[in-house]
């Protein structure tokens, strides 16, 4: 794998509560230079990403319900509705991680089709991620909640939000893709800062990887494709 | 001050994405045993709370943008309206922290007053307090944060949200105190687990304390008043 392909499964990430509007504007920047999937930022940041993005063929991903996933169902689709109002193409969004530890896996469904649903009110198709926190959860409720994700419409299954107890692990990563299938995307994040890392990930079953040191993580590899 | 009228300052507690609806109703037992100010939970346990509170005189607080505060306005004035129609009497926010990071205060103010919109447009008198996480802001950014919550319309400025690198000072509690003046509420959370922090809080003009810890607080005080 060389540094273009891989950066093409990276979502660059600038989330949290000091995140500022410069510190957007420049991961964008990076993003597009770099080529990564996505920028992936808190909904007050959407609309600046939108436009520092510009004509960028890097997607916009929006994080909702974040970092907690215990606001309601229906303030996560309003999020979800003007995430997309504002340029988001994908979706990161948190599930209630106490319906899964009450072992209340519809409700977890259930609100992940809550936001499905705004997602595809939306003009464009939206790819949809389900944050499980993967650090809080016991293997069988990794599982559970995986399949409840995947049934309430969501089109990748995502191990961490990157603010809690933990992140990925190549365990989990492959505990998912075996659970979720081969049509499902599974993204690796919290915690994934160099190429090493970032490979195994990929190679555990992981499609996508959500990451802030992404120049780290290119370093490690070729600029152009291997013969 | 006894064990009565310190409980009548504390806001008893439980957040997080760990947080289930077995826990929350034991919390609500628990503070109207005590006789709290309130009971603290996330959105998505306000009705449960709500029913388990039944005729208490223990008030529901829900919080809103928890915690990062970095969704949008407009997101946090959605959520307050629905934690108002599932029987909220105080609403705890927090505050765009990123925006005060960039020094725009203007945004805070901004942001403060959407919840306390929609806070007003409910079918009861609703107290708003106003979370600045002082831990991740300096000591001119507090202040110029809780000035502008103030403006915003909060009835309470608050430290912390327990969830970021610190809790509550004295010397924060103290800080807020004085930028807000007599007649606007100071709630110190994060961190306040003892008899001794607690009371050290109020003394540096705290009116309200956040905790989880509630009975460990309260077992330092006598039961009835000292004559």
């Amino acid at each position: 794998m060389n540094k273009t392909e891989l950066a093409a499964t990276i979502d660059h990430t600038l989330l949290g509560p000091t995140a500022t509007r410069a510190g957007v504007e420049k991961l964008c920047g990076e993003a597009a230079g770099f080529g990564t999937a996505s920028v992936c930022v808190d909904l007050r940041h959407a609309a600046t990403a939108r436009r520092a993005l510009g004509g960028s063929a890097v997607k916009l991903c929006v994080v909702v319900g974040f970092p907690h996933g215990m606001t309601s169902s229906s303030g996560k689709a309003f999020e979800t509705s003007e995430a997309i109002a504002a340029g988001a193409e994908e979706i990161d969004m948190v599930i209630p991680i106490g319906a899964a530890k009450e072992g209340d896996f519809e409700a977890v469904r259930a609100d992940v089709a809550a936001v499905c649903a705004a997602a595809r009110r939306g003009p464009r198709p939206v790819i949809l991620k389900a944050i499980l926190e993967t650090c809080l959860l016991t293997d069988d409720e990794k599982e559970k909640a995986a399949r409840a994700a995947v049934e309430g419409g969501a089109d990748f299954v995502k191990t961490s939000t990157g603010f809690s107890t933990g992140g990925a692990t190549v365990g989990d990563v492959a505990l998912l893709r075996r659970v979720v299938g081969p049509k499902i995307g599974v993204k690796a994040a919290g915690g994934v800062r160099d190429t090493a890392t970032a490979l195994a990930m990929l190679k555990a079953g992981a499609t996508r990887i959500g990451a802030s040191r992404t120049a780290d993580i290119l370093a490690g590899l070729d600029e152009s494709p291997r013969p």
